[in-house]
């Protein structure tokens, strides 16, 4: 398999593992243990600790902290986002992750190529519409948008949780091809 | 001037100043005594202490953390950004920043309505260049793009600066829409 | 507050108000009293005397004349078509004039923004919808577009106003972007 | 051929001819006379007198008046915008005069569906380049764009009256689309 | 009338006459004598034999083979589909097999600049809009389109069709601007 | 892993092997013996005989027939051009094939998801170019692209084949979509 020869195409100093906080150190210890890498993004940031702290710790809390979204809607939605901003990193990640906690290889590609050929529930699919619609035409969204995710049974503070997850990946898409960050190699076949 | 109703168009529960944690408490105080005002965006992050921890942090590091960037530059990548995605929340509250950093209320408008009809330095154009081209089409960005802001004499780390703080605000820009988050109006006739 | 080094990019040759026509020394006499500056659109103008004529003649036609909109709303529709074409002028110009006739600065922000947005009426949300979806995709309008605007209560004779407002507005935003028309500093701090 | 069955998709009063001024029957007469028919989009400004004056005025000017822009060069640049913009009466009554003086029949086609087919001399495409650009994104024009017409042997003065030609199409072709403004059936086999 | 200099812009070999196959021989005397010409499309093929014969055979069965649909509103789909994509060869083309199959010139300019501008029949209007869909946002495409066809009475298979000639002229529209394949001057002045 | 339940949205019937006639029977089992599977895109054609001859014989003509592009190259053009219009069936099937032809699976999904992103040679960075260049914006294409692909050393004749194959898979894109037609789901893991 083709060995990306980059973290990102950016002249930056990545710490070595001994370089990191000790807090980091482990960290990183663990991606190795539970993943068998450390994702690229977390090594991209360590050129700097003090972005590095902030945004792993954003990142947790919106992927792992309390919220009623399940961990597999919210990479349902970092895919379909990631899908309309064509982001090669975070398909490969957040693809992987589909394919993993949803066990369906081919809902992992329906998503990350369109999600509106997927026959999904109608709660996902109104989870999707909104985070599209978001990530497409933000300044189009109206109160009616807003309902749509109520009438699918989604609260307020799940429809507050679907915009900042769909917000999150807006942002780092975007940093990744601004940067072009490459993926670890290791996602391209997990859970095919 | 007309008051909006609401902090967002969501039913959700917003802690008052005492609910808040100390350091919260304290944080919000200090807006207060220097701004005149709570950032409705924190207002509405709070109704989730985890998330406004987080949140607030990634925030603060980015627009006021080490950088060569100064904050008048990151705040105006705030805006040019917003002004791709018409989000009146970023627009108010950053455009007046733009004005108050810079002293000059014609540049706040300018770059709220079109940055490349302001007269801006050979920097200041190839930053927001970057920028907009971050936000309008991401996946069109390449390798000439990044090598315009090392021609304006950007370094590479400048460049992730640049990167991030653009990234960002197509997060808050998103969600702030998506929620029909609103400005306090105390921003409207802030340095006119 | 910066001034803008010019009234357009063009070198062309602007009449002194000595060399105006009798009528239109006048004219520009009326504008210094009344508002302070002669509007840099008519000066623009004023390079080619015959083209001033009929410019400030189908434009006091269309802002002034009979017509069941109101000057507030045709001045609306004027902010929320430049909004979409990023003119620079005209939402300056034109935004001073929904905040000055609406006395609600905010008012005036939120349509140059993003004027879903707002908590319009439904008159004037309709208003504004078929002003954007002329200026946006003209093509796509249909009887559906023109019934909507009956349903909110204009007429036929309204919508041709309607229309036409819209329609200048795109034309004019494009004059004025096409030759960097800069509007009179005087707009900035107006009725904030 | 199919007969239009109406002016425009509005219910208005469309005054006889001799309900007309005496100036505007005239004028009517004359249109009769020497193109065989009076043009539906004045028909349809008669519903309002002081409009009819002030459109007809400036619609004169613009396309007949002092220019270094020759007729023909006036009518490609409607042709243009208005194939930007899908418009069914611009294309249909503008490419009958591109056809008629350009005694080119393939060149109205050419222009009315996809100018950079043509082969243009620089200058035109040049011309027709502005023009475009000023239509589908006049927010990115800079002075990059201006000086390639100079580069093209325009000055500024000409300049001037290409962007607005090329605004006043962005103006019709929107109201001609937002009221249903059906061609006269005599355009179609004209200089064929 | 202008002649085109080339068939297509590419350097290629195009047979004569005499070193075509027997079969296509054959067929292209036919075509002088039925149409009085060979259109381009065919001699742009048949500088490889290959492609020429399973070309012109995908061509004629999808134009003429057995369908529900009529040549007429094959013809229309073309039409339909080339205005979106602003093809000069296809327009030109087709927009002559709808004037001549309809009897009606002014149905085919309203094909070939804006369909929804045409007082359509529910039935053409709904194949259009699946057409004019499938043409500018494929990804968009859902069960609600497919049933709109099927409430205006087409069979499952005549979506199969409408389907296949939409296809087509996305392919051809986009091989003919690839090349600036010319169309043959005969087309412009038929059946006006 | 999820099975597909229909080959297609449509209510179509397609013929069992016996009912096929004796060339297709045999296609269709050499299809079984090679590829493990017949691709639903021609158990789709099926249902109409004289279809599936002639779009079965214009596909294999132009991926396999006689031209300098290499089939790894042609794979590579499906595929850019499929990831354009989010199409899933191609992007599944063909992404398999540039797995496939050359061993290195992270370059199916770096083409899947943005060619741009990929370090691809000059050559094939020009042949995509071109290919997304004909599917985003046929009417733009220019002598200057064409010129881009002589300056990457292909011949006119190449310049045909690159813009046969990036037509074709424009249509099929857009039919594959227009009928929801659904992958074989042995795609999914091949070649990782």
């Amino acid at each position: 398999m083709s060995q990306p020869d980059h973290i990102t195409a950016l002249d930056l100093n990545y710490p070595s593992r001994d370089e990191l906080s000790p807090d980091f150190k482990k960290y990183f210890d663990v991606c190795d243990e539970k993943l068998g890498m450390v994702p690229n993004v977390l090594t991209a940031y360590s050129q700097n600790a003090a972005q590095l702290e902030v945004f792993s710790k954003f990142y947790n809390e919106l992927m792992f902290g309390e919220s009623n979204l399940t961990p597999l809607e919210r990479e349902m939605i970092a895919v379909a986002v990631s899908s309309q901003n064509h982001c090669f990193y975070c398909i490969v990640a957040h693809g992987a992750a589909v394919r993993d906690y949803s066990g369906d290889p081919a809902l992992g590609e329906l998503i990350a190529i369109n999600y509106r050929a997927a026959n999904l529930s109608l709660r996902h699919r109104a989870m999707l519409d909104f985070a599209v619609k978001m990530t497409v035409s933000p300044d189009s969204i109206e109160e009616a948008d807003r309902q749509a995710l109520r009438d699918a049974d989604f609260s307020d503070q799940d429809i507050w949780d679907i915009a900042n997850v769909a917000g999150f990946y807006n942002m780092t898409n975007r940093i990744a091809s601004a940067v072009d960050m490459q993926p670890n190699p290791e996602y391209h076949a997990k859970a095919r």
